[in-house]
């Protein structure tokens, strides 16, 4: 039996070439990048080589990229940093109900312990935040807005230039989680107007545990992680040299002809969408459908059934997928995006998220519209919600 | 021309045994731990197994480790962590002039930022924190100590048990920086008597990147990177699978046949200062001379010289050291090390340390000791410092 790979958004392989590009820096060239001799100028040179990569991905100079250990890493120094550094200013800070738990749990532990408040925006049914509710919502105090560039679950991309127009006209920093948009739709933060935004190696081909930190030069924050002088004094800790090197890479091959890589998976994407509901009744597609979805992102409720029976049924077949994000597995709670987009529990309850890769087959595709139905109906014909 | 690695205190070269254990999660065993299906699985299989290695490793439960990007995040998330969870019971913390910046520039943002009050406690001439100090500093309000296990410039192994059992008495949580005693001298968490310690996998040939933090049970700390539910809550982003697991089979080899490494180490460690108080005039060896020293670490001040010009020379016959710690290496302001033992600024600045690893052969260290004098002669021919 093959497998099938649809949890992209999960996490993916690291392509060859990156493996290729880290293993000298996880071998031979073993310096750390603050040593003065010539193995370490070798590391420091590699991370400034693939900063220059990460840099020229989203239209940024290299002085504003610092690398992280992730993602969330790169959140919680948002949202933590500048909360920190602009408490005298203000201590209003403006997200949405389906962030990532990164920045919704970052903004809970503002709440706790350092007083701050925060307005939780409400999105549409298809998940989008509205301009118009940004606006309303900024206070004289506000010193911070972060909406992500896509959702990591329903994949929804918000209109983030729109967002930050109006929040750079207040004269307040805007950040975006661009964590699964990166590799999927183009990224600059020059069009989009953004101060700050987070990026991630593993969702792009690259190795797990690295990430970046965009921060328009001038933007002032503390750091998170305090204590040598690395990353201009705003990240300490002895660099990931092979991570990073990985990482540069991966961001380096996911910009190459992007549209074209991207067209291929919206094709992918519409033939799963349009198989589901021409042969499952009872189901509902979650997030836009159309250019304001991700390309790479399937995501359905199944009425009268559990996410997590449909996740196991189609692992015995072979078959990796996600019930929502992998963040929150494991949690018995509905889906907090799902709940916001205006589902009650029992409907959040049935998800399933297809998000496909450049490695994804149109026969794959057709095998999962093949076995799905039978997965459903045995799944429902087992629930007692379900009358049939 | 071989080259000679003598700084093992900054980093090291990773096994050839941890790179093997790690590749299979950098290629086929990509999946995310948190995912249900079977490549998720055997990812979250491969961290656990890597908890139970690290864990037995310090005498620890595998509950209390939690993995991080490394020795400066288990620091920060110790300092920042009890200080945000425990500020209702006090804001004073006591550590000492010569810890990592790790916990030192913690500390400074805990003074800025959040009111803390913090004690810096002095050291004696061979970098020693007094138990008594620490008696003396402790106040009602205290809510933690952080003394470092061994000091990563001059080799000192400060008295953690001693102090431990004061702190403990007064019911103060007490944690210890051990990125530099892992894999040099034995750990153990309950002789010890430590609630929360710090290691890193670089500095015992495991990969950059990764790090651990023991936090014995029961322990109340604010997590400081917030979001998915990763390491029970309190250390969240996407685990670096192949990052910890290379870590924990690192942390397994560095236990294996320890004392017989170390005592390799000691007498190359011992031949190298001899040779140097030997063969070159007006030398001050920095740290203790007897088992209180880590066994890897040779650390002299050179009168009348700048430790970089001795960098630079050494580098040209592929000699790789450092002046003192790559952290701060860059820097034109002396070791805070150096100066909390009593040198003024202008021996600080001659300072070179010398950190063996168990691939230094005794025909290298001649070398090194062949070598020196004239490097010291050379360039203390050409300070204006210098009489002759």
């Amino acid at each position: 039996m093959n497998k099938i790979y649809l949890d992209h958004a999960a996490t993916t392989p690291v392509a060859e070439e990156v493996f290729e590009a880290m293993k000298p820096y996880l071998k031979e060239h073993y310096g750390n990048p603050s040593s003065v001799y010539s193995t370490g100028r070798e590391a420091a040179q590699a991370v400034s080589e693939a900063r220059g990569k990460v840099a020229r991905s989203i239209g940024a100079d290299e002085r504003e990229i610092y690398f992280t250990s992730g993602g969330t890493e790169a959140d919680n120094t948002v949202l933590k940093g500048i909360a920190l550094a602009l408490q005298e200013k203000g201590k209003h800070i403006i997200t949405s109900r389906i962030e990532h738990p990164a920045v919704l749990e970052s903004c809970r532990q503002l709440e706790k312990y350092l007083g701050f408040e925060i307005t939780y925006l409400d999105v549409d049914k298809q998940g989008f935040v509205d301009p118009d509710d940004v606006k309303k919502a900024i206070r004289d105090d506000t010193i911070l807005v972060s909406i992500m560039m896509a959702n990591n679950e329903i994949g929804t991309i918000e209109p983030i230039k729109e967002i930050s127009r109006i929040v750079k006209e207040r004269g307040i920093y805007m950040h975006t989680d661009a964590v699964q948009a990166a590799g999927q739709i183009p990224i600059d933060v020059e069009e989009l107007g953004v101060d700050m935004l987070s990026i991630s190696s593993h969702k792009i081909y690259g190795p797990k545990g690295v990430g970046a930190l965009y921060a328009r030069k001038g933007v002032r924050f503390a750091p998170l992680l305090t204590g040598g002088a690395q990353e201009r004094n705003r990240r300490a800790g002895t660099e990931n040299v092979a991570g990073i090197v990985g990482f540069g890479e991966a961001m380096r091959i996911a910009c190459e002809n992007l549209e074209e890589k991207a067209d291929y998976l919206r094709r992918l994407r519409d033939k799963l969408i349009d198989g589901i509901e021409e042969n499952i009744d009872e189901v509902i597609l979650n997030g836009p459908r159309d250019e304001r979805r991700l390309p790479n992102n399937v995501h359905f409720c199944f009425r009268y059934i559990e996410g997590e029976s449909i996740l196991l049924n189609l692992d015995m077949l072979g078959i990796a997928a996600s019930s929502g994000s992998a963040c929150s597995s494991g949690s018995l709670d509905p889906s907090h995006v799902l709940l916001a987009i205006g589902h009650p529990h029992e409907i959040a309850h049935g998800s399933l998220r297809l998000s496909l890769g450049k490695d994804n087959t149109e026969e794959e595709i057709n095998y999962v519209i093949e076995v799905l139905p039978g997965i459903i109906k045995k799944t429902r014909s087992m629930s007692p919600l379900y009358e049939g």
